[in-house]
């Protein structure tokens, strides 16, 4: 891998080009951004060594091409770039949702000729966007998960290069079948964050402007709705394209608090607690 | 304020003896809890001068007399305490209740010959609880809220003390009405308590031993569910005085999650993103 084009160069994009930098990345990193503040930003901090305001030319002209948008706009990248891109190249993402990404890639990719590709998720990011967040550190401890192309032939040598890439981040790899990503990423990240932002929103309803709330609050608080900060334009696009698996993980919640509401003076409440309890025991990292 | 009794010297109680020492306080500190092993713990970390096995009598020879057990046992010394202790004397706790203990309180302290009684409640807190956790710096930055009692007189000096060692904690005080306290806490504190206990419970349930799950879950996973470790012990009592605030929390977030799921596909999610980055954008501490 002697060039890698980054199309979308915001948290995640900025952050991969600034640990490719801090891992001793000797090729070029090309970068794009339909906002051109944040191009300007990942220039300006390293993360990218040349700013585009022509991705195709710079995606059909590299060697691996990331995309680090939202996740309808990876799917619009794969279409535009599957009759361009050549089998001499990678085309990876970092798309919250994999079902529609590999179902998408895989028309376009992997096959004869075509480019190959291996869909990606790393397991970090933050409240806040853009790239004047990005960090080379945010990728360290993380799982960067792939969901491999079910038609990919074996692994070429940029996959191969690609995934340690990944692993100099700090990353941990593990390779999921899409449907499966997208059930477990359901529950330990989508609901985490529609929790966040449906508690954030009720209190702003409630509370807006009431400043012995705001004094009172505390860590518990702080952490429950840190996500509320969460960008709609990212989580959109979440939304619409793993909403069955989103929808199911919300209505289990929903019951669990209508039964936990119910139970709040009986021993019920106590097996709630103690299942509770034993969740957080088990180790986060096996 | 001579000698203070600390009653129930787990996380809060052994954390206000740690601050005391830190801040130089030059009197004895006698502490009492129904663990042996707990007090074990106070007495050799230096949150106490002297375990007693003898509450009563250590309240009754104290200045300040500091329930921090839970609610339920607040309210048991309460009742114990009341026709023993003297105007010469003030007892204060820890309680995140404050309607059932301003209640009770009232009857017992505060009038002719009786104690001074200022309830009150440091908004700090781990999810983890006992004595090996305790630290000085716990309540720095916190708000430490009391609810005077109604048919108090002009503070005792005592009282007035009492406030100066909290802020010396690092804490700033508020004062508030105690069905306002409990109305709030029960939408800052209690909420996300319970919601932390559902999530923890639900997933426990479902995915116990998945190493994928715990793999892939990340700072959202790890934050929202934090409080999951929480001990009953502590928050049955919360539940059993507050029920009803309680509930009214729950049930208005179940109808939220509900909203949110029936429009994960349409402009209404984008207002809820709104609502929920308005507040967090807000200060916390104004």
């Amino acid at each position: 891998m002697d060039r890698i084009a980054i199309l979308g160069t915001g948290l995640i994009g900025a952050s991969v080009g600034l640990a490719l930098r801090e891992q001793k990345f000797p090729g070029t990193i090309f970068g794009w951004d339909k906002d051109p503040a944040q191009l300007g930003i990942a220039l300006s901090r390293g993360a990218i060594d040349e700013a585009t305001e022509d991705p195709v030319t710079a995606a059909v002209s590299s060697d691996v091409v990331l995309l680090a948008g939202p996740v309808f706009s990876i799917l619009e990248w794969i279409d535009q770039l599957g009759p361009l891109l050549t089998s001499r190249q990678l085309i990876t993402d970092v798309g919250s949702v994999k079902g529609a990404i590999s179902e998408r890639a895989a028309r376009n990719f992997g096959g004869i000729g075509q480019a190959a590709c291996l869909p990606g998720h790393p397991m970090a990011g933050k409240e806040v966007h853009g790239a004047e967040h990005a960090e080379a550190s945010l990728f360290r401890d993380a799982v960067w998960l792939f969901t491999p192309l079910a038609t990919a032939s074996p692994a070429t040598a940029l996959e191969t290069e690609w995934r340690e890439w990944v692993t100099k981040f700090g990353c941990r790899t593990l390779d999921l079948d899409p449907a499966r990503h997208d059930e477990l990423c359901a529950w330990v990240s989508h609901l985490p964050q529609f929790v966040a932002t449906a508690m954030s929103a009720l209190l702003e309803d409630k509370f807006a402007g009431d400043a012995d709330m705001r004094a009172i609050g505390g860590r518990a608080l702080r952490e429950m709705t840190r996500l509320g900060a969460s960008p709609y334009s990212m989580w959109r696009d979440v939304a619409h394209t793993n909403t069955e698996a989103i929808a199911g993980s919300l209505l289990a919640l929903e019951q669990r608090l209508m039964h936990l509401r119910e139970h709040l003076k009986t021993p019920e409440l106590r097996d709630e607690f103690d299942l509770a309890n034993r969740f957080r025991a088990g180790r986060f990292r096996p």
